[in-house]
């Protein structure tokens, strides 16, 4: 049994449960708390590597399943692994597969040593479980990699629950026995729904095992805010203070705020792409929706504190245009800012931690977000199709002239 | 009447008709022979400004027809021009719309002022001509700016392209009346189908005209090889020698080589991205279909002399995986690729003219693509689905390989 790669986790700071942290992998150094953006198919969708570079992402992440679907990990391996496949030589995760199987394939059959399940691509029998979710990323070979748990679809049975639990504890001790690697550093997942008790029972079965990190695997599935927030309050006091949590799927900006004042280090999340792509774009005020026309004529940049490439070149009105004709390059802009947002705003979170100002930080930053989508939604209702530049959306613009234009505290400078 | 920018058209070395040139612009010198990317609805598809700032065109172009249905120049306009609206600051140049209104368009009337078309995105009448083009092109703001002519789909009858020829002229001569920017240089359409009189006859008209540069409408619309070549040969020597020369539409490597072989200047196409989003990407030896099986495991890059930032930085096989699962990525680097193919090849061909090597390197070029493509025809052939590693194929990357790494010209070290 391999012992898998020491990450040498160092807390920096902390701010209640919160924390800064450091820790090291065979690809560099992470700084956390993270937001890592989501290369599925070993590619974040619609950027290029130069965009990424731009971002400086800490870890991108990519999917076990797609990439045994597509293009095989022995075409990956023969090529030297999935840092050189992509041109990509800082941190890499894998995620194990389990959350797809249970999400996305059409499941067969389970049984103690894996899963068996359909295809999504042509029905073909895919058969995946801890040795081969194991085996699997070894050959992808990046730096963090995931044990195979099994998720549960909510609202399920106590039963059902408790059921995936015991099992994914059990499918965790065979993920370590399999790993032959020791340069990988490979996190346990808990499980247990929304249910207090089977989380806490997980968390503890999943914490006792030598894992180098720890993951928060079952949210972001439709459970709501109010039941995430309790769920990560039961689970994160149970795994070890002296390794990296990762709050698995979980994306939208307040979350995230909720999250690192949990004291979770990293996430990751397709929201930032996918949103990008619709034209459904972060800012610090909150989501602005890009094709409608009261941005026809807006000169400003899309988030004036956020120094992307999008809010660095572009106004409102030139993305306004791009969405509103279908052109493609919109949804390579949409995608770069939202990438480029969510990996500078968990950042921004990170430097209020090292700066000694989270608390109050953290609590403007969510309000900021939450008054502006307020704001958004009383538009959208007064005026749906977006067509107006009614004198709201105008006392809005500004408010954030005058905001952006006012003092403000130093740590704001540096978005993205 | 306004009087146009004098562009200070200077030949830097000759070679034969094809000759190397610099021209001024209100946003910075230009090089010719120089291929220009297109950017239809003000954003060439796929491409961020990052990435055409690395590639460097000397001109971008902007299409007048699409811009004026959607945002409307307007609004460009209220924008600070086209300039701001894209975040280009480097020389631009709009079409009249002419084109468009002729292919695009559901032609409901012509007269001696102007078109009437049906929008092809929304059935209205859209109403254009030389008085509408110089407006909507001064509103726009580019650098460069076009006459409005009328074009002939071909074959047509002799009477029908005389008439446009005659058409042309006139509404030539109505666009230079019409313009009030001294700060945009104009350049009119020599028309005349294949038809080698009306040809000469377009050319000396429009030569005739106070035009700060001429361009070759017509062609490139399934004309063919032969008849492009016969064309150009009949009409370039009827164009001031002191003036640039545009040839419109042309695009594909070795209609490129020919044309500059015969004094052509500058030139446009969509093909670049249009062929990238497909994966049919341009190469030093050819066209690379990279969604072929046999391409599954290639781990050079797409183009050894290509410095672009696909080829800098990702083999084949990573190519060939994001273009076999559909990948969003996939047609954002195709799309680079080729852009940078395409300006970099015609860069290739002036720095061949300015350093005396222009026609044993245009010919090596144009025979080295020539080879690559009967290969690939040859294994097409003999591989309809591309799914072997064929003994072809492996020859030919052989040969690739021992051509990249022997002594080779000075010149070809530097190509995107």
């Amino acid at each position: 049994m391999a012992t898998g790669f020491d990450l040498g986790f160092r807390v920096r700071a902390t701010s209640g449960e919160a924390r800064a942290a450091t820790f090291a992998t065979p690809h560099g150094e992470v700084e956390t708390p993270a937001f890592m953006p989501v290369g599925t198919r070993a590619s974040v969708k619609g950027l290029t590597n130069a965009h990424l570079a731009a971002i400086d992402p800490e870890v991108l992440l990519a999917n076990t399943y797609h990439l045994h679907l597509r293009p095989g990990e022995e075409v990956i391996a023969a090529l030297g692994g999935l840092h050189r496949f992509t041109g990509w030589d800082r941190p890499l995760l894998t995620d194990s597969g389990g959350f797809q199987v249970f999400s996305l394939g059409d499941l067969v059959s389970v049984d103690d040593a894996g899963t068996t399940v359909r295809s999504h691509l042509d029905g073909a029998p895919v058969r995946l479980g801890p040795a081969e979710a194991v085996r699997i990323q070894e050959a992808l070979g990046a730096d963090l990699v995931m044990a195979f748990d099994q998720c549960c679809r909510l609202p399920a049975a106590r039963e059902e629950v408790a059921a995936a639990v015991e099992r994914t504890t059990r499918w965790a001790t065979a993920c370590l026995a399999a790993r032959t690697r020791d340069d990988q550093a490979m996190l346990g997942i808990v499980q247990g729904g929304v249910d207090a008790d089977l989380r806490r029972r997980s968390a503890s079965e999943i914490a006792s095992l030598p894992f180098e990190g720890f993951a928060i695997g079952g949210l972001s599935v439709g459970e709501g805010p109010a039941a995430m927030r309790d769920t990560l309050a039961t689970t994160v006091p149970h795994l070890p203070a002296d390794r990296p949590r990762y709050l698995m799927g979980v994306g939208a900006p307040l979350d995230l705020v909720d999250a690192v004042a949990r004291g979770v280090d990293l996430f990751d999340c397709v929201i930032g792409t996918r949103n990008g792509r619709r034209g459904h774009l972060f800012t610090r005020d909150g989501v602005v929706r890009i094709g409608r026309r009261e941005h026809e004529r807006e000169e400003g940049p899309l988030d004036p504190e956020c120094g992307c490439e999008v809010c660095r070149t572009h106004s409102r009105a030139y993305l306004r245009h791009l969405f509103a004709v279908g052109e493609h390059t919109a949804t390579v802009l949409g995608s770069l800012h939202n990438t480029a947002f969510l990996v500078g705003w968990v950042r921004d979170l990170r430097r209020a931690l090292l700066e000694g100002t989270f608390p109050a930080r953290a609590a403007a930053m969510a309000a900021r977000f939450e008054a502006g989508e307020a704001r958004a939604a009383a538009r959208a209702a007064e005026d749906p199709e977006g067509r107006l530049g009614s004198r709201r959306a105008a006392a809005d613009r500004e408010e954030r002239r005058r905001r952006a234009t006012g003092p403000r505290d130093d740590s704001e400078d540096d978005g993205a």
